[in-house]
């Protein structure tokens, strides 16, 4: 096995021994990989989600470390079992990989998906590895316990429109990518033009928002639990879209205070309007979206502090069509959304706010 | 929406929007599709696999009828779940598709997928959709509930190997496809020489099997909950790999009679050596292997009779290393493995066995 062995110069038989003799056994996993399925101990409601990462559509290989698409592979999908209010247990992870493939990269993604899930709690019981006749596709699904309690429906008009950290990192980070800066696995800057010290940190925490997104992950989990809010979501595609997407299901509208936006600091680097554009519409940061009735409010700052999760009233909602409005001074206009929309986007908008 | 329509021609929110409206409520299902998560109910036991059809690999869209396809996404699960001796309960669909493809073929794909899920009981709660960047991928988990009572590792010394059905029917389909034969939707031949009726019948049957397979699903939870098996795996990527597989998870050589083969009409219509080649190694019989005590063998035939399954007894185990052999009368020689192993097999190899 030297730098050059693709994984087309092994079996199938062989990646996948080599892959499963990597997997520690997981609590609640009574079979694992190996057999026709696995088994695996659950509640009497179980969560279950799936997200995949393509690439060309949501990555490309020269951007992007393998331990970081490893990490974030398992990110997206703990990202929504974290918006239902649950916790992540189980991964399924399904393959197609380009028989040119350099084994080290396959290697190296599990490093990071093990990584990750090492961190969370979350056991690999099973999957599924095939050639593929394009690029690669990473296909997880994961399985969470818990009620859904946090959900898209349940918004009602006077809540407040609240998210978690920061808007507009993931899509600031995919353009400097695009303009040649580099990180590396530890997340620190490589290649690009020479910046100061402040700078060079905000660039390459955008860079690592794009690549290896942190969701908060047990923020959903201790809202629920404390019974703060009712209506979650995470901001997958964009906050234009994935707000409208809450009003089409609660049935209301949402105002957005157009200065209230919390921007990440490599997205503000970048200066309006940009930094404003990414923060909307951008999408990938996998916040949280939480529709909250205002006398939750104080106690829904008291967890975050405790949990030091920062927290952006950023609008409310209202009765009326489902839509989206920004307020600007005394002045409202209804915003378009321009969330990541898979066919509709062409490959140069969609290059320009998903890898 | 004519048929001229493509995939690209609409936005992925339409597109989510146009399957959801078709997938009714399901038994069990606290939350559907429309959420960051679904929300299903789970006993204490749930079992899970993920198996992917890619396009170029799997299949070839000329010979594929879509409703077809659809089916055998979730049949090649099935398969998984009932070869635990489980029952199937909750399906997540992941799409990678190519802008172009029509959009008369998705929805005919999920025609399929949900008569079949209907046929099952199978709900589907979830899933995701994704531009590709090569050909269709179409990846979909599956829960079930039970134990897991039938295991590769649990193949003892003097249990006899059973099959159910007739084997290289789906190998020999694909021989056909690759002739020029094509079935329509409901299996009724299409192109090819004019054949007299019975051998119509079979070559129509052998493509039925390679497009739709149909797995015995109810067979490997009702051999568990007899007890007349403890060692069951499905043949999926041909029975020389597969055996080989048990007995590499038990630790054992499996004897087979050379003689014994139960062969599909199908296949057999290709003559000798093609019929046994195919029934070794073409795989995608989706029909299901056995470890059985010989003192349980009558009453498995028993319940085999009632529930209209075959069986067919090919062979025994027995101590010694990992090994499949061949008894041709008093000769003994060993099975290279050659069922389809993904990046090791070319693609003309491939081709032969696989779509």
């Amino acid at each position: 096995m030297n730098q050059q062995t693709r994984v087309g110069d092994l079996g199938e038989r062989t990646l996948i021994e080599r892959l499963r003799s990597r997997i520690p056994p997981g609590e609640g996993v009574v079979v694992g990989l190996g057999d026709d399925a696995a088994a695996v101990v659950t509640a009497g409601l179980t969560l279950v989600t799936a997200d995949c990462l393509v690439e060309g559509v949501h990555f490309r290989r020269p951007f992007t470390p393998p331990r970081l698409l490893g990490r974030k592979a398992l990110s997206v999908n703990l990202s929504d079992i974290a918006a239902m209010g649950g916790v992540s247990r189980y991964a399924i992870v399904s393959l197609c990989l380009p028989s040119d493939l350099p084994l080290d990269f396959l290697d190296g993604l599990y490093d990071g998906l093990l990584e990750r899930a090492g961190e969370t709690g979350v056991s690999l019981v099973g999957g599924n590895l095939s050639s593929a006749s394009g690029g690669m596709v990473i296909d997880l699904t994961l399985l969470g316990s818990g009620e859904p309690r946090l959900l898209r429906s349940r918004a009602r008009s006077q809540d407040l429109v609240v998210v978690t950290g920061r808007l507009g990192a993931a899509g600031a980070g995919l353009r400097y990518l695009e303009e040649g800066f580099r990180i590396d696995e530890a997340g620190s800057l490589l290649g690009g033009p020479a910046l100061p010290a402040g700078e060079a940190l905000s660039v390459a925490g955008a860079i690592r928002a794009h690549l290896d997104p942190a969701p908060p992950l047990w923020f959903g989990a201790a809202v629920a639990a404390e019974g703060l809010a009712a209506c979650g979501m995470d901001l997958s595609d964009g906050l234009s879209g994935d707000l409208l997407t809450v009003c089409r299901e609660s049935g209301v509208s949402a105002v957005l205070d157009s200065r209230a936006l919390p921007i990440d600091a490599g997205a503000a680097r970048l200066g309006e309007p940009v930094a404003r554009e990414l923060a909307l519409h951008a999408g990938e940061d996998y916040q949280l979206l939480l529709g909250v009735a205002p006398d939750r409010l104080a106690a829904l700052r008291a967890l975050a502090g405790r949990l030091g999760v920062e927290l952006g009233v950023i609008g409310h909602f209202e009765p009326g069509p489902a839509e989206v409005l920004v307020q600007d001074g005394e002045d409202r206009c209804a915003l378009a959304p321009r969330a990541h929309q898979h066919f509709r986007d062409s490959l140069s908008e969609r290059g320009a706010r998903r890898a």
